[in-house]
């Protein structure tokens, strides 16, 4: 947990000064001696690659388990695909469960194998408990270093037994109770421990009703959960009510913060776990693919263009104008996506209410194309002094806004169904639509009044 | 805390269903006995607001103010206007003092001053102490229901204390060891009162470099230290040291998550309070506006378009080509920017590092270019048989790629620098270089060649 004081950003520039003016000894004291684990995870992540390397160069053996924790996906693999078992065992000696868990699920499964041979048998066991299930559920994401005490005893055996420990594990704000076949029973906080009568059991004030997880929980909910009914920590059992281990504020924070931020990066083609400092040909890879398949969308546009080539050599005014029509109902139709897979990330959004949604947006369509095809026309009538062009281009801006934002309503609810990541695929999707919707109702206007 | 159990789902589509049919005295059983109030608020969120106000009146008065805390600002303002200050009193009696806080800020000054006034002593103290700072600040964030002790008695004279008291406040897992003059000393986690010798004082076993928070401190950066440390409750003090109240994790996860959807609504020019069912005439108001500016960045663009009309009339496979050439530098910009803004708000992008990342963009604008340049040049030199035009489009290609990319990453830092934010309008920014660009390039080089 928390360490030194709450000025590091100053401690952080410090060593800045010093990486830059070559002090390498100095930096080297500063890593393993004054930092914590999280801000020389956060220092690696803020460092180009060379940087970053000569940083990782110095950290000492034993203290690289704790800072590859704090470190994000993609830089994580880059430094335990340089590990031997060994080393991995040495560097994540000491780590909770499911972090180690983390870990290992980098690695190739013949490494996994070797890591897992070499550790002892108690830590084994634990670390495969977590390992069989997958990453994204409450399993995966759960911690065993639970303390479980039975209900029958009295809350000063509780205190007694408690005091035998050396420190009680990180997050611990209930103990679990649970019956002689470790099935969960119930939650004691340490809060109603350390204000009830010592003398009376813990049957008598323990949390029956306190919010339990199955290990196969996807790891989404389980953060709503948490968010919703403020918890810290909270029991997962598996399928017959054994306990299994316990799940803790701390990594569901990292989810809340992964789940919210997949929607933005995904939406520029983007991964959440991306290293803001990748290197040049590794960023070039990922981004080229995403161009790929935009060129795709553009180039359909280009050819729905080319079906009025006529009409754009004959009035050309059109070309000037067009890209207009295009760019509103792509701006109408993203604002309309991002509201409905935001809603549908806080899980606002059910069968019975998209009904009502999609009509909303088809009026708010309406109501925004016809005050913006006014101005619009307007200018273009102005501007090429034509009332045929401001009424052309009214009436497409009209169409396509309409278009844009109940495409931009349904889409995200089709591409879910279709068990598609609509943040991933709805933009390109949306902007197929407008761009065609778009040039179409223009051009295609344009083509019956003037040829 | 927590409540019922976590089978909630189900229990809303129940309450639907209800809804549904009509069965109103049901539903009224259900919000007012059955569900907790993170449920209901829940289900106002997902409510169209002719339902929203339905079950709203439905909500008895004592238990609206439960209710209010966990609804989003645009939903709780709605509801708060309609209340006299009796009503809100009603509602918030037995909330934490940060709620109240949190609610009367939505409200007319004078309202503020009626309900102040008819506070009891104690908790309109407590209440004004929250409501002098920033609701963005520390301070406003914080709570008042802090434990402290004094650090020269024993932790068995703190047990026997905690013993008088009938509960402790929720998220409670340290007290606050303060001095005479209430100046904060150190903390003493509950689970180390637990572990430790009862006959030990509090000086002996006090956490003295626990993470304290100043009340002026931006909550952004007050959830970077709770997820860095993983804490669960943080003391605040003021400027001389005296402790105001504490931070506790349940307030930081709303944080962290409005912070993680600032950027992906921003974007979108939406607020990351917008209600996902608000009503037609407030959501088409605050569309049309992001509508209008991003109009202003289209008009620019054909107005560049407008230069070239000579050279469209000649070459018309211009007009169908040169969407190709602004939308390909639209999508490289957008997706640097967005690893720019994500970067920025996780703290990883600082003055030593700027110079590497636009360095890198750089480059990557120039392979991805290059590549795609040719795709696109051989693209276009088949379509029209014309091999200038494959030229052109190519070269046009490569420096508006390049040029986007550089802008997505240097654009946020200079709009941070502005005191703007790059979230908002750095996509709109973006655009309007990559549209004037893209057609500029494009337009002109064809102009040079053919005319």
């Amino acid at each position: 947990m928390a360490s030194d004081n709450y000025e590091v950003t100053p401690m952080i520039e410090r060593l800045n000064e010093a990486m830059e003016s070559g002090a390498f000894a100095q930096v080297r004291r500063m890593i393993n001696r004054g930092l914590p684990a999280q801000d020389v995870a956060h220092l690696l992540e803020s460092s180009p690659p060379k940087e970053r390397d000569l940083l990782w160069s110095m950290i000492e053996a034993e203290f690289r388990g704790d800072v590859l924790q704090y470190l994000t996906d993609d830089i994580q693999a880059i430094y335990l695909n340089r590990m031997n078992p060994e080393e991995f065992l040495a560097a994540t000696e000491g780590l909770d469960t499911d972090d180690i868990a983390d870990l290992l699920q980098q690695l190739p499964d013949t490494i996994i194998k070797e890591v897992l041979v070499s550790m002892d048998t108690q830590d084994r066991h634990r670390v495969e408990a977590v390992l069989s299930y997958p990453e994204d559920t409450a399993g995966g994401l759960m911690n065993t270093d639970t303390i479980t005490i039975r209900p029958d005893i009295t809350l000063d055996v509780v205190i007694r037994y408690l005091r035998r420990h050396q420190s009680i594990p990180d997050s611990t704000d209930s103990l679990i109770v649970v019956s002689r076949k470790d099935h969960f029973i119930g939650m004691l906080p340490l809060t109603r421990l350390l204000v009830s009568d010592p003398n009376i059991t813990v049957r008598e004030v323990m949390n029956t009703d306190a919010i339990v997880i199955s290990a196969d929980m996807p790891d989404s909910e389980v953060a709503n959960l948490f968010e919703k009914y403020d918890l810290i920590s909270a029991p997962v059992i598996d399928e017959n009510g054994a306990l299994l281990g316990r799940v803790t504020i701390d990594d569901v924070v990292d989810v809340i913060r992964e789940d919210a931020e997949h929607s933005l990066m995904s939406m520029a083609g983007l991964d959440e776990d991306e290293d803001t400092f990748s290197p040049v040909l590794l960023t070039a890879k990922r981004r080229a693919v995403w161009l790929g398949i935009n060129l795709l969308t553009a180039l359909l546009a280009s050819a729905v263009i080319g079906i009025f080539d006529a009409t754009i050599e004959k009035v050309v005014a059109l070309a000037v104008l067009m890209p207009i029509v295009a760019s509103m109902g792509g701006i109408a139709g993203s604002q309309t996506l991002t509201v409905v897979i935001r809603g549908m990330a806080l899980g606002h959004i059910n069968s019975g209410n998209t009904g009502w949604l999609i009509n909303r947006e088809f009026i708010v369509g309406l109501i925004n194309g016809a005050i913006w095809a006014a101005v619009v026309a307007g200018v273009a009538m102005f501007w090429f002094d034509d009332m045929m062009l401001g009424f052309i281009i009214g009436t497409a801006i009209i169409i396509n806004l309409i278009v844009a934002v109940v495409a931009g309503a349904s889409l995200p609810l089709f591409l879910k169904w279709m068990k598609i990541d609509p943040a991933l695929a709805g933009g390109v999707l949306l902007t197929t639509v407008t761009d065609v919707i778009g040039f179409m109702a223009f051009l295609g206007l344009a083509t019956v009044f003037y040829l």
